[in-house]
């Protein structure tokens, strides 16, 4: 740990008491109480550290792959709204209401305090009641003031979750009654909902990830980016960003896990030779290449645009 | 729906209403708010149920499976007990804490009117808010009273856990330093509470569907179960409800999706010619030949046993 941090001229004897033999610090889910300090991360010198980004951001694929696979057993009819399900007036749908009382928990508990995290309703957290430690900063402190999720909420409901309805295999209902799922009810609303919002979680956090990759290239070219973000130069910056043949690759490695984890599997030949899928692989390729990626690069260059600030 | 029903003598006309058009009934998963009702679900008139009782019993190993691959990105350590975490005396641990939230959240939401779903800590559980639906009933009134998720939360922690992590490829680790997840340590331990909240309810469904498979055997075989129920002979009826051909092909089956789904995906020949996996394969029939079948097989008999009351 030591060899990939770089102390900031101000650093005080409290900072270096950080680079405990066990440092704590990791950038893997979600859930670090993290409270800034004043050592920074020197990426130049930690090649690792950008590797373990790379793998990360290829891991969360398998994230958001699983979430979905298993959002699929489910009609999109229940979220739509409350559908009498509350015999009082309820301003929140049931997915709403869910996601915010599952961050109030989670904010108690610290996990809003990664800068991996980004809630959805951040106007309704409770503070922390886990004791507040202080780790390396990873990224500049404008990274607390991007959260796309208001965009990414409209956007699962109106366009993901249809889309992914439509790519479904017609066998893949996990329901006793098939035929209610493939109708639309309102009786499984709540565990439609739950899977909604591991979904989104998996989106969200794979997005802004975009904060961290931004940061790695800003290292990575200071002088280049610093130009074009002085001038606030949008467009040049999105396409500094932009790695087509690297985009590519995600597309065809998201493809393949799609074939390998959408797979319906059976005990018998013809399973392997000629396999169905839960969803039409081509979809997945599709959320990346429509979504995702266009999503990450909107948090990267927003990063960049603060970076100097 | 209709054909699927036969009325019990006392049917009402209150009862013959819920054979709407569009029965609110359905078996998948966990979240309908159930009320019972007098209409009986008749097995014998309804070998489609059978049927989607057995696919939804295989859809939910892809349920536990995915969970699983979720969890071996971390180390246990911090399950454990809450190590410092909170700054005042805080009597549960963080998965403690975060299940009884979420359970409260759920059982508010009517998750636990589903005959599917047995929470962890039901005394800890407030009212449904939703607006109660009566539906057909498809469990013999003595289910409610079967929940052994005292026995699978510690054989979770104590068992499950440590071999899974034992079972795990040394690569797969999402962690940006990944030496902190091989030796563990305690600021991922809000995502693993998520990851284990999500494991232990999926393995806790697929055991307590014992009801559902047991509700299933009486009925196609019911002079034979009464006889051995009226006996009170457990080891007679864990007997009736062993089909160790079946096991055997639900073994064999598990593992062939632990090599499909927990495979690290790679673009290259290299993948396809020598795949890696993020757990060992062999975990997954060990962990359902040890743990998942006898507990449901445990459920089944408990079931059974109380079906003539």
């Amino acid at each position: 740990m030591e060899a990939m941090l770089k102390f900031s001229p101000h650093l005080d004897t409290k900072s270096i008491c950080y680079l405990s033999p066990k440092p704590m610090i990791t950038l893997h889910q979600n859930f670090l109480p993290l409270k800034r300090s004043r050592v920074i991360m020197c990426f130049s010198s930690s090649p690792g550290y950008l590797d373990n980004i790379r793998k990360s951001l290829i891991r969360q694929e398998d994230t958001i792959i699983f979430s979905l696979l298993e959002r699929v057993q489910y009609s999109d009819d229940s979220v739509r709204d409350n559908d009498g399900l509350f015999s009082d007036y309820f301003e929140w749908t049931i997915v709403e209401h869910m996601i915010i009382e599952k961050e109030k928990l989670y904010a108690k508990l610290g996990r809003y305090k990664s800068e991996e995290e980004n809630p959805f309703f951040p106007q309704q957290l409770p503070r922390s009641i886990v004791v507040p430690q202080q780790y390396p900063k990873i990224l500049h402190r404008c990274a607390d003031s991007i959260n796309i999720n208001d965009k990414i909420w409209p956007i699962y409901f109106t366009e993901i979750v249809p889309e992914l309805l439509k790519a479904r295999n017609n066998d893949e209902c996990g329901s006793i009654i098939p035929e209610l799922v493939k109708a639309g009810n309102n009786v499984e609303c709540g565990s439609i909902a739950v899977c909604d919002i591991l979904c989104l979680q998996a989106l969200s956090k794979r997005i802004h990830y975009g904060k961290f990759v931004a940061e790695a290239k800003f290292q990575d070219a200071r002088s280049e980016y610093e130009a074009a973000i002085k001038a606030k130069d949008r467009k040049l910056l999105l396409e500094l960003v932009t790695y087509e043949t690297v985009e590519a690759i995600v597309k065809k490695r998201v493809e393949l896990k799609a074939k390998t984890f959408g797979q319906v599997v059976k005990i018998d030949e013809e399973n392997v030779a000629n396999p169905t899928y839960k969803i039409k692989p081509s979809f997945i390729p599709k959320l990346f290449e429509d979504i995702v990626m266009p999503f990450t690069k909107e948090v990267q260059v927003e990063y960049l645009l603060r970076r100097l600030d």
